[in-house]
């Protein structure tokens, strides 16, 4: 099963609202569908969603470059781009996507810091096509890279119990997945006895998707309510909790999926370590604090109702924040494609971003 | 809206598994039936099954003086009460009122040590029914000085943010309620700012009945998934945690709703005080520990199923105990109809035991 696929002329998106009771896909041949997709949550996942980013931008690109002079095609195909990149503001990989994007495309047009009229908006578009492939094949690469490197961090142990929250897993990336990349190389290994899947209300991707994908690929996996994750530390069932990010300031603060944070301070009270697993691109390296980053709030409906069963009285007010943000003091360590990050990350995150940049 | 209801022929139980969408109400002649609704969560509650216990005896004991002589109508009878005790296994009340109620039957048979023949089962009857109308009444009484004796912690606060986690109120007893008694009381006194209700998966109790009865009565309730509690607190939105109990040991420690133990770790970390509304029959004078408490294991179906909506793929196993414990050095304080109880829980629950036994 492939979550994100591109055959040239659509992105071919497995609807992931519709699982686990059916497998769905929807051909995106036009950027709004793919913007739709992302605000519904039918992809999801911050690497997932700026890989679909890339390629719509080539769909965006191809109806810009249609119509209009060639300047109107550029302010046109930029103003679909900021459309597209407002479409979620936590996960830092959506706007990431987009700049790399418009970066090369600006790139294309300028010569010796002039604008090149010679070249059009559809001179741009296979440059384009080639850094969304790019950018779906690091995905993939760093999915592996990562999970190599966080399961360093399990040397010479067997039996592990994982606890992970939301769905940081293949549904969530182009690849194996950030940290469930983790726990499928523990598996690889021998070295995991089991996954406790959070189901994180109020979208339920734990018990919807990250239980769907381990099942599947035959890795023990046990369900459990959010607010059983405390009784499971407390018995003594989990070793290590393990999940993914959407956003990474510089001093390590992690935004990720609503009650995160409320896992972390549960796994610092019964002393179990507490692993974040994310790419280069999941860190905001304009913003120091946690604090600063912004957190979606989304309809009050989805704590409501469920699959149209209504769950609370009409009228209830409800507070619905998308993310939380959890401070690096929780954090045991980072993992990361380029090694495994660990306090003071202030320091460690400042190296892995002077590394990247002199590659 | 009364949840419990007695018209000498029946137990008249509102269904609380159809609330919020409907209010339907079930006649029960049979006391297999409330059995049954209590098994099925029909009506819930700790002290509430108490009281339905006591009237389901009434049907009991009706049932078996019909039939056979008189040493098989009790042996029936007290079968019959085993039965009902045996429904679930963790919240004490249902134990204390059936035993209440038997102790009162034995008493009733019993002439200077020796079993009295000259009384049949039917002579009890009317007895028994006093004895569950009284302990209905008791419960009423004891919700509003639990309700006075709760507010008093907050003497001079206004504007008070109370978190709560399932439902501790008019639908769990017969009175006003336990935790939601006190913040009841704090609103009639212009005290309370908001209550914060855990959605509390996954039967949805906070959801679907603590929302159900706040929104109801005018007091102001805002709704959040039970992993959102750690970002309320984080957020500085919560001045004090205050929740009901299914059975506290001699030592202080307290079962209660699955999730409690959660939110009271959050709570001690983000120093929220953490507070238990219990009445006297709440505890359970033969345990000192509370890893002796029983816990209910329950379906698998609740976790993956909703109202026949499927949330997770088939086969996976299912973590769904019913309830966790809250080792006593979480607790804050609790709150009872004789008073507030304050740590060392040991000295001030023997307290409590002494003084209600010299009544």
């Amino acid at each position: 099963m492939n979550s994100i696929e591109w055959n040239r002329q659509a992105l071919i998106l497995l609807d992931q609202t519709k699982l686990p009771v059916s497998e769905e896909y929807i051909h995106c041949t036009d950027w709004r569908q793919v913007a739709e997709a992302i605000k519904m949550l039918r992809v999801r996942g911050a690497p997932a969603i700026g890989v679909a980013a890339g390629y719509a931008l080539v769909l965006a690109a191809r109806e810009a470059a249609a119509q209009g002079d060639r300047d109107e095609q550029f302010t046109t195909f930029f103003e679909f781009a900021n459309t597209l990149k407002a479409t979620r503001p936590t996960a830092i990989n959506l706007a990431w996507a987009v700049e790399r994007v418009c970066a090369l495309v600006r790139t294309s047009v300028t010569i010796d810091g002039h604008d090149d009229q010679t070249v059009s908006l559809a001179d741009c578009i296979d440059r384009i096509e080639e850094e969304a492939i790019a950018i779906n094949k690091e995905d993939l690469a760093l999915n592996s890279a990562m999970a190599k490197a966080g399961a360093g961090i399990f040397e010479g142990r067997r039996g592990l119990r994982i606890l992970t929250h939301c769905n940081a897993g293949a549904l969530a990336t182009a690849g194996i997945g950030t940290a469930l990349g983790v726990v499928r190389e523990l598996h690889a290994n021998g070295q995991l006895s089991m996954v406790y899947a959070d189901e994180t209300r109020p979208l339920l991707q734990g018990a919807r998707l990250t239980t769907f994908e381990l099942h599947q690929d035959g890795i023990p996996v046990t369900l459990l309510t959010d607010n059983m994750a405390a009784y499971a530390m407390q018995q003594g069932l989990i070793d290590a909790v393990i999940v993914g990010a959407d956003r990474i300031t510089t001093e390590g603060d992690v935004a990720n999926k609503i009650g995160t944070y409320g896992v972390a301070v549960l796994a610092k009270a019964h002393g179990i370590p507490f692993y974040v697993a994310a790419p280069y691109s999941t860190f905001d390296f304009t913003l120091a604090s946690g604090k600063d980053i912004p957190i979606e709030i989304r309809d009050s409906r989805e704590v409501t109702h469920f699959q149209g069963c209504q769950t609370a009285p009409d009228g209830v007010p409800v507070l619905n924040p998308a993310f939380d943000v959890t401070p690096h003091e929780y954090v045991s360590a980072i993992i990361t494609e380029a090694g495994v990050l660990y306090p003071d990350y202030t320091k460690s995150i400042a190296r892995l971003h002077k590394e990247v940049q002199e590659r």
